[in-house]
């Protein structure tokens, strides 16, 4: 058991309440939180938060991890040519241990700055899975197929091998987007969905040409043809979703579903800006994730929140459009339950122990007048002193405790990026 | 004299180029750039690099330092009444001991994410420039004079005191915008201008309604206006212009002005976005500044020079509108530039020696493809191990050495915050 103490807690139970106490984890959930009782047990650890903030850490509900070869590769160059001469070419030379390194770098990335977990969607799940597991960080895989119906047999056998694979790691069911399948492939996904009662989600409405061609394709809107494909009957949701429009968020909400929105990579792609604030004012469940590192740049769920409730002021010209409050729990509650990640979403009693510790006593985040809000408004991954994961501690104070050593991993990317990039 | 070794070196003295080679310098300025004589001298202190970036520091060219103590204080609250209701009331009942103290917790927050200097305009001009100098930190300081033409006696009885105050605390004439100071005190303020042979500087159509409503009271714009009264024969440049159009651009690069944007405080209160693409284009001088900390709320202009790219992306729909080589320039050099401090601007023999080191070896910033590009979309604060200004190391791997106490400034903040807001 470890007993974190003297400190303030963010639990995200009910609101954004920050309580004083107590939390204490046992193996790898939350034993108590709030007051201790006079008898204390033994602890393997006792730490003294000395005032500081203990809260959910952050689940990252969109990424391609094994992207991070690719980052600051090709910057200031237009989408389609970046997509088609920067990013395939590349990743089709990738090898799955390629994949396994590259996810490791991400990994390191994401445990300073407060993520426990990935929704990830890339190239070779079962070495995504291996890297997440060595690590101790917990892995949501997504299915990124596209083509055509034969693939869905690929689908199949994932999803039976990954659903239940580890503690850590399990596997939804998806695709990548509209443009990149096949109606038939689509209706099987549908058939498989239903038959397993399982969710699905994909790439949706990123930009406004996929959503326009898809219209001028099936006669609507990437959301609405899936609705009709049966593709959400058991949930799921969709990333990005720039350019959903009425009709489409009310099937987001119809079907319970969730938009995970990436907004720094729909702000350097000039994808545009999700309509978030309609999506929160409508019902819609909102996730946040930073997309892959070729296109974000950074695995930063901090730039996340603070870009998702901004921009909206941009779009709506209202500095009042989306609170702060709303993105710092679709950075941590939101992406955990987008993810199916259930018990992993706040600090509550026999919950998953995923949480980070959040050092106050910097000066962008005093005087204190709002900690909720500052940590958006004005809070950074330096502010992090320590990631939690199933129990386990991770990073603490600059230093990984995941099994990685850093310049190892570097040194092992940047020889693999060198041979996959010249 | 101090000698970095074992690096790279961004010097922007030509373009964005990173060379390897050494460092030195002497006292407060830059003794050698590049390759070492094979006799070294002696020296204070060597620090190795190993491999790291050595750079121009940031420089801060649009700030009110002493509004800390109102960050986090009224979030997600329409601009009018966060302005009147929430500002206002509050920054007139501040002494100038309090303003000292909140300079100081913005100092703080400065060396640690790499900035040397503060472009300042705030209340209390002689306890900033007090503040300044105890920590070592340079700061220009701008007059944000308002109201009517009595005011003008103030205003040349500071630029009197301060023009020439210390090596480290210059000042500037300016005031605060058109729509808060009567057309007589624009007169005087030029006439100054002119005997003095010095530039101006004001907050210039940050949001629509000032630039409308200036249109409307004069007939022009606020760039015109200002032209027209000969208030830029020398020079200067303006703070945020969201709403400059190509007329009021064209001012600028007639005048050989800077623009200084904010595009952090522009977003966070639905001012909009500053055409920046168009300024670069038609050879505008551009710099970057954080504004305050209570409409930013950070100070930090990593910050600053990722929003200043991916918001023109956002702005033209281009994904490849304004490179990030432009807004790392207008971060360092420009907002040197912009705030007069001409020898503080690149890595040069002879010029200041106001630097930073960026460790590289942070998952963020790897592979290494694109070092400069890396900084703009995937670095931060908690790259920064090193931040000397003037010759001196004041912030070096998490410690500040400018003679302050994090932890007694937090409190001192706090209190005086408490008492200012109940």
């Amino acid at each position: 058991m470890i007993r974190f103490y003297n400190g303030r807690i963010l639990t995200l139970a009910n609101d954004c309440t920050v309580q004083r106490g107590a939390l204490w984890t046992d193996g790898d959930r939350i034993a108590l939180v709030g007051e201790e009782p006079e008898q204390l047990p033994a602890f393997e650890r006792e730490i003294d938060l000395q005032g500081n903030l203990l809260m959910p850490s952050f689940k990252n509900a969109h990424t391609h991890s094994g992207m991070t070869f690719l980052r600051a590769f090709a910057e200031d160059v237009p989408l389609q040519e970046w997509l088609f001469e920067k990013v395939f070419p590349y990743e089709a030379k990738l090898s799955e241990e390629d994949v396994y390194v590259f996810t490791q770098l991400a990994i390191l990335e994401y445990l300073s700055s407060g993520t426990t977990a990935a929704f990830d969607m890339y190239l070779t799940p079962g070495t995504t899975a291996q890297a997440s597991i060595e690590c101790g960080m917990r892995t949501v895989l997504c299915s990124g197929v596209s083509g055509d119906a034969e693939d869905i047999d690929r689908l199949y056998q994932q999803y039976q091998q990954f659903r239940n694979y580890h503690p850590l790691v399990t596997y939804r069911l998806g695709f990548h987007a509209e443009y990149t399948s096949s109606p038939a492939l689509r209706r099987e996904i549908a058939k498989l969905a239903q038959a397993e009662h399982a969710p699905v989600y994909m790439h949706i409405s990123e930009t406004q040409k996929e959503h326009q061609e898809c219209i001028e394709r099936n006669g609507c809107s990437p959301a609405v043809h899936f609705e009709e494909l049966g593709l959400w009957e058991h949930g799921g949701g969709g990333f990005h979703g720039v350019w959903l429009d009425e009709a489409d968020r009310a099937v987001f909400r119809r079907n319970g579903l969730w938009l995970v929105s990436c907004p720094a990579s729909n702000a350097k792609l000039a994808s545009g800006i999700a309509p978030l604030t309609d999506c929160e004012r409508e019902g819609v469940h909102l996730a946040l994730g930073t997309d892959g590192p070729a296109s974000n740049n950074a695995l930063d769920m901090f730039r996340e929140m603070y870009l998702g409730t901004v921009l909206q002021r941009i779009r709506c010209n209202d500095a009042a459009a989306l609170p702060a409050t709303s993105m710092l729990k679709a950075a941590t509650a939101g992406a955990a339950r987008a993810m199916g990640l259930w018990d992993c979403d706040t600090l509550e009693v026999g919950k998953q122990a995923d949480l980070i510790v959040i050092d106050l006593t910097h000066p962008n985040l005093q005087p204190e007048h709002d900690i909720v809000r500052g940590l958006v408004f004005s809070g950074g991954k330096q502010d992090i002193t320590l990631t939690m994961c199933a129990g386990k501690i991770l990073y603490e104070n600059g230093e990984y405790f995941c099994g990685l050593y850093p310049q190892a991993v570097y040194a092992e990317a940047q020889k693999r990026t060198k041979r996959l990039t010249q």
